[in-house]
This record gives C-alpha cells, sequence and structure tokens, in this order.
C-alpha cells in the first residue's frame, strides 16, 4: 500500500541553486530527493507548495512525495537527515514528517502561505553575524511610513508592478491578505534597528515580496512618500517599482492547509 | 601628538582561531592589526578586554591601539572595515571608533565583562539556519532548575572545577555577579525552545563560563538536581564538572568602563 508524505523542511537558501532541480547545479530539491531514494530505495519527485530562488531562505517549506514500502513518521524524518548529513548535503533538514491522505497535493491543497523579510537598519558597520540572514540597510528606517505604503497594496490587485517580467504566471492578479510591518529592535541579540516584514495570500507571483520590499525600504527611508506604491501599483510596469530586494532576508515561512 | 583609540568589534568566531595572534593560523588580532597597519601605515600591537577562543563569538570585545597620526573617530572606523574587506578578512568589523585618554586600558580599566549563551532546545531536526551561532540540544530544558542550579554559583568563590586545567591565571578565586537564565522562545525567530544564559563578572578564568554551561545543561535535562551544583563548586576538582559546553553557542556581549 502506498503511503503519502507530507514533509515540512527548513534550509539555509545561501548554499544551494533554489528549490528545483535543475542541470549542473545543486537545489534543495535534488538534496532531499537524493537523501529520500539513499534511505528507502525509491525514486521520488517531490511536489512542493512554493519554488523559493537561489538565496532565499524557507523555515517551513512543504513538500510531498509518495512511499511503496511502510515507514513510521519518524522513522522518515530521521532516516532524510541521517542520509542528507551523510551525502553531505548541509544546511537543509526535515523538521516534520506526517502522512497524509492520497488527496493531499502541498502545492494544490495550499490554501495560504507566508512570508518574512528580515532588515538590519540604522548601522554602519557590515553585517558579521547576521550575514545572510538580513538585509543590511545602513539608514535608520521609518516603520509607520513603511507601514502606510504596504496598506496600499492589500486586497485582490494586478500586480505587474511587482512581478518579475520571467514570471510565467497565467495571470498578473493576486489577493494580498496582509502585510505586517514589525520593529523587533527589542527582541534583537544584534546590533542595530530589526525590522520582520510579514506578508500573507494564498499565492504570489515571481519576485512579488522581494519587490514589495524593494519597494517599501526608500519610503522607510523617506525618499518616497507612502502614496508612492499606490501610483506604482496602478501603473501596471515594473520599470516604476523600486529594486528587488536580496534573496538572503527572504524567509518562507509556512504554508496552510485545510 | 599620539591618539590613543578604543575599539568595539564584532565576529565570528568560528571563522578565527580565537582573539590572540599565533603562529600559522589566522586570528581575529591579526585580522585587525592587518587592517589598520594598511590604513594608517604603523604597526600596532593591540590590547584586549578578553581573550576569546575559537569558535567563541563577539558583539562587543574591546580592544585599544595608539596612531601617531591624527584621525577622526569616524575615519578610523571606516578605514579600518575598508581594509577587513580588502584584505578578505570575512567575519570581523569594527562597530565603534572612539578616541579615549592615554591612561584607557582595553584589559586593566575593564569593570565588569558580560557573556551570553545561546542554546536551542526541544528540537529533532538538527540546526540550519541557526548553525554555529547556538548550542542544539534535542531535549526541552527547565529553565527554573537551571537557574535555582546556578544560583548556588554566585559570589565569591574558589572556581577551580569550572577552571580549565590550562587556565594560567594566578588565582582560581572570582566573584560571579549575575547568572540570568532566560526563556526567550516567544523572540526566537527558528523553531526550538531558545535559552540564553546571561553571566556578569569583572573578570572569568579560562573557558569559565562554557564549563558553568556545560553543568547547567544536566540539570535542564533533569538528570543532575540543582544542588549538585553546589557539590561541583565545592569539590574544587574539574573532573566533578560537565563537559566545556561548545565555543559556538557563546557571545562576548560588553564590557564596561569607569
Amino acid at each position: 500500500m502506498t503511503q503519502r508524505w507530507k514533509i515540512t523542511t527548513e534550509y539555509d537558501g545561501t548554499l544551494y541553486s533554489g528549490w528545483q532541480k535543475q542541470d549542473n547545479v545543486i537545489s534543495v530539491q535534488t538534496a532531499l530527493e537524493k537523501a529520500i531514494a539513499a534511505f528507502s530505495g525509491q525514486e521520488v519527485n517531490l511536489a512542493v507548495a512554493g519554488r523559493t530562488d537561489a538565496g532565499v531562505h524557507a523555515l517551513g517549506q512543504v513538500a510531498h512525495f509518495d512511499s511503496e514500502k511502510e515507514f513510521t513518521a519518524r522513522t522518515v524524518r530521521n532516516a532524510i537527515n541521517a542520509k542528507l548529513y551523510e551525502l553531505k548535503y548541509d544546511g537543509v533538514v526535515v523538521r516534520q514528517a506526517e502522512e497524509v491522505s492520497d488527496d493531499f497535493h502541498a502545492r494544490f491543497s495550499a490554501k495560504h502561505r507566508v512570508y518574512c523579510y528580515r532588515i538590519l537598519a540604522d548601522r554602519s558597520a557590515p553585517l558579521v553575524l547576521a550575514e545572510n540572514r538580513y538585509l543590511h540597510n545602513r539608514n535608520k528606517l521609518d516603520v509607520d511610513a513603511m507601514q502606510e505604503a504596504a496598506n496600499h497594496l492589500l486586497g485582490h490587485h494586478d500586480f505587474t508592478s511587482f512581478r518579475a517580467t520571467a514570471c510565467q504566471g497565467n495571470s498578473p492578479m493576486r489577493t494580498l491578505e496582509r502585510v505586517h510591518i514589525r520593529d523587533a529592535s527589542d527582541e534583537n541579540f544584534y546590533h542595530g534597528q530589526y525590522l520582520e516584514i510579514w506578508v500573507e495570500a494564498k499565492s504570489f507571483l515571481y519576485n512579488q515580496v522581494r519587490n514589495i520590499v524593494g519597494s517599501l525600504i526608500p519610503v522607510g527611508e523617506g525618499k518616497w512618500k507612502p502614496e508612492k506604491l499606490k501610483e506604482i501599483l496602478e501603473a501596471c510596469d515594473r520599470t516604476k517599482g523600486g529594486k528587488t530586494a536580496p534573496p538572503y532576508g527572504l524567509y518562507f515561512m509556512r504554508v496552510d492547509y485545510d
């Protein structure tokens, strides 16, 4: 009898060429598929909730696969992690494995996706202990102005201005459910102003979160007024928006299913 | 006229063989001295508040040197950082440079030193995004029991049981001013129980903080009772204590001067 496994994974995006399997590079998908094959003796093709780019991290990426032999959830998690270690795929682990019904699909059953973008601002010195985990912004950021700007993007819109030109989605329409900009400096272990930008939707366009963050930063620095985000949105023109924020500040946090 | 410079530095201990200059390895001291020589044209010998071991991080390590030419504080900070970058000494920066009077000494003027040890516990999966920044402990830890245990160490004692046998200090007597164990899981971006162990004293013996942490962990896991720390302390015998906790969870946070 076939078992379907939902696995929740964590990875350091800076060590891989993104999620997606490709020739001549090492992707997170390749690492996990090789580890699953090594423990189960079976080639699998992982389906995933959200394909992340090179450099983008995950704390709660979800994928699924089917196994022909029977295992316990604990074995699946520990065996994949042991094989990842043996095969020297650093920086990727399975946090949880759960048996799910055979109509579960990591991508198509997903109802809600949550990303977080981390910034360490108001700091002259380059990042050291926070390198590759936060975007470094020398100037202090005005959180209230950024939140006001972000509020213009909430709801159902044509997000062409925040969509990578390479995006292959059929439609530029998306519903942005929540953007919350949090000054978490009090909880920060490192030196600087620590911001978290939480972004939630059922689904996202290619580079949508990084392009939104790239337009919020000039607002935080006082170079743009918050209303500028409304103008950018309405222009439906990617060239009107800010630059794409770098990948290493972005985390795929969570996927919700029914 | 000679200027004396106090520099506050941050570094990733996993990239260096500790603070101290040594033959055939690259130390934090070497990196900083080469960068200072490159910008000022002058060889310097840095005096430091606390020599840290390989793997131990710093967010507020303090050192001093004298310059013969005149500079502004901003130039000193930015020029050292630019040279560190040019010379490819990753993972070390100067956060602040301040001109101080010529009776200031980074080591001998220090009145108070603060360390913090970070643990990510109650988590089966190996660390990924928190690797080399936290100690990973699979089991959940009892913070109250650890605090009760730590309280037995407060005050003026012979700390032989928590002193590396290689320690060259003249006396095993030290005054432990504060040990605060903080369950900061609510503020944790990663998955797991996040503990910070803050330890403060005028000065420490070699490996003292890591040896204290190594004896608090078995208490947190319920393997030892809190009173065991009193027995270990009174035994004045290093072999009675827990093992030395690994360096990469430890941060030299701050030095206070008059």
